[in-house]
């Protein structure tokens, strides 16, 4: 048996011992601390993430999509980026997103870090660029600080910010949902009604792709399955990352924690409503109809994962200083 | 002696006797911690200042143009708004706000709950309506529930709404700067340079208008007074509220606390630094031209200026429902 084996199966039985072997049983599974972090790039992260000065206009930040005040969205159908441009696509929670398979809903970014570099240069959001991103942040001294701290005395790159970012966006994990508690071993967590709209979830299929500790995010599926989804976002999916005709309208799979907030739903946001977006999952992905009362108990059960926001106090930017350059939200 | 002016006096006698006279000598006295605070309020006034959806576009909240990690303003010479307007004039900050005898730069709002019913149904700004806006916090169990804690069972109304924030915004003051350490008997809070800088400020004159414990915010002056200010912003001032021609120009003087975070500055922005900001003032109000030794240390001074800023966790806004109308942002 290697090393990494039987590592893995020591864990397995730790968490049957742990959670009384609810745990294993289940296709959803419950999200854990978070491990093995970087306190002061984290710090510096925070700050990033909600720095507009990464934005042309100084007035966008990661924050203005990604708000961590309403569940880590914009709860926007789609975003509205630099010069209150319309956005092409709904903007993905950021919390839990450590556990995604691949970045934003065609996947083309590999991990966190790598997202985090795209929306600062995208034209339609933040319009700005790396080179006079940089610039910004080395005119402040207190930044080069902690860059210095962080990743040592070398000029800050663009590749040290989007790492600090994604490293605080590790730390927005959503622990101790209800769900987590009853998979935990707390039967009085959910209540029957909750617990039926779970069963319902996992025998009409839902879990086939919403399943793991973010209850999705790891896989690729074509959105309108078994009947064609109608909409008029122009939005492709992986066949804009892979180029093959078979990839057209796959999207990767969201995940569900924290539903209740990330309002509105799908890759076009056009589900206003967690009972519309799970009927019409249930007719183009699964076939079925759902009636009316199973719909409750389904968004009932979706409720139930709601998880701890991450709770921090908001933190204070270090000022610019005369020789940062301004920025030019109407040129 | 009649019960007020005794305890008024009283407190003078306290205050001598805790900072060891040296508060009472100086036109600049130090901020006091708040007192008499509603909490309730103040948690539901912090959720609805970090509220987008009082905005039409569910993207605008007063932090976005107020914002806290930024010394309570925007940093942009005047303020983006819905459909990405450029507004008319400087951001003015909200820390320490509660001292200013008006708001907005022209004082045409008493009080900060009356300032904070302005951008909400400002079409350059938040771009809604005070009844839309009530349509929405109506529709959100969790605020019904906090409103009715705080006020009562009534219906919501905009007057709480802004009585909330304006609570809110009560405790957003900034004590224990450097400056105010001095004032209250720490002669080695701040620097003899910085100190220079502090007598300069006095001798020449800023204090007529700069004092008090926001260092501002106590009157009106005309912009411009002994020689004509240059500017190719429209407001008006004073003037637009009294309809007096005597009073074109005449704006509230800013509060210099935290100057060093609030730029860029005056009512149009337009002075990128704090070194142009005091050589301007020093020029158009007061005749004199200070060298650039004597503006090194009036800055120097302004940045001690600096206090605790307002620390707290990021609020948590409660989910919209199926009934919460949504933002329209691009109608």
């Amino acid at each position: 048996m290697n090393n990494n084996l039987g590592r893995k199966l020591a864990s397995l039985a730790m968490a049957l011992v742990f959670s009384g072997s609810v745990v294993a049983q289940e296709p959803i599974t419950p999200i854990e601390p978070v491990k093995e972090i970087n306190l002061a790039k984290v710090e510096l992260g925070k700050k990033l993430f909600f720095d507009p000065r990464l934005s042309k206009s100084g007035f966008i930040s990661c924050n203005s999509c990604h708000n961590l005040s309403m569940g880590g969205t914009d709860n926007l159908k789609t975003s509205i980026g630099h010069n209150w441009q319309q956005g092409p696509i709904n903007s993905p929670t950021v919390l839990n997103s450590s556990m995604n398979v691949a970045q934003f809903w065609d996947g083309r970014a590999a991990d966190l870090k790598e997202q985090a570099g795209g929306p600062i240069a995208n034209p339609g959001e933040m319009a700005f660029t790396h080179t006079l991103a940089i610039d910004v942040l080395e005119s402040i001294p207190e930044y080069v600080t902690e860059f210095t701290q962080v990743f040592g005395p070398d000029c800050i790159n663009i590749d040290q910010v989007t790492e600090a970012i994604a490293e605080f966006e590790k730390t927005l994990v959503t622990p101790n949902s209800r769900f987590d508690q009853w998979l935990l071993g707390n039967a009085d967590a959910i209540t029957k009604h909750e617990l039926a709209g779970y069963k319902l979830f996992k025998e009409s299929g839902c879990v086939a792709c919403h399943m793991g500790p973010a209850v999705g995010g790891t896989s690729f599926h074509k959105m309108g399955l078994v009947a064609p989804y109608e909409t008029k976002n122009e939005a492709q999916g992986l066949a804009g990352v892979t180029g093959q005709d078979a990839d057209r309208f796959k999207f990767k799979v969201p995940t569900l924690r924290n539903v209740e907030l990330t309002y509105p739903y799908f890759h076009d946001g056009e589900a206003a409503t967690l009972t519309e977006a799970v009927d019409i999952m249930g007719r183009l992905q699964l076939a079925r109809k759902f009636e009316e009362s199973e719909l409750d108990q389904i968004v009932a059960f979706l409720n139930t994962l709601t998880g701890d926001q991450p709770s921090f106090a908001l933190p204070m930017l270090p000022p610019s200083t005369d020789k940062t350059p301004r920025p030019t939200p109407f040129e």
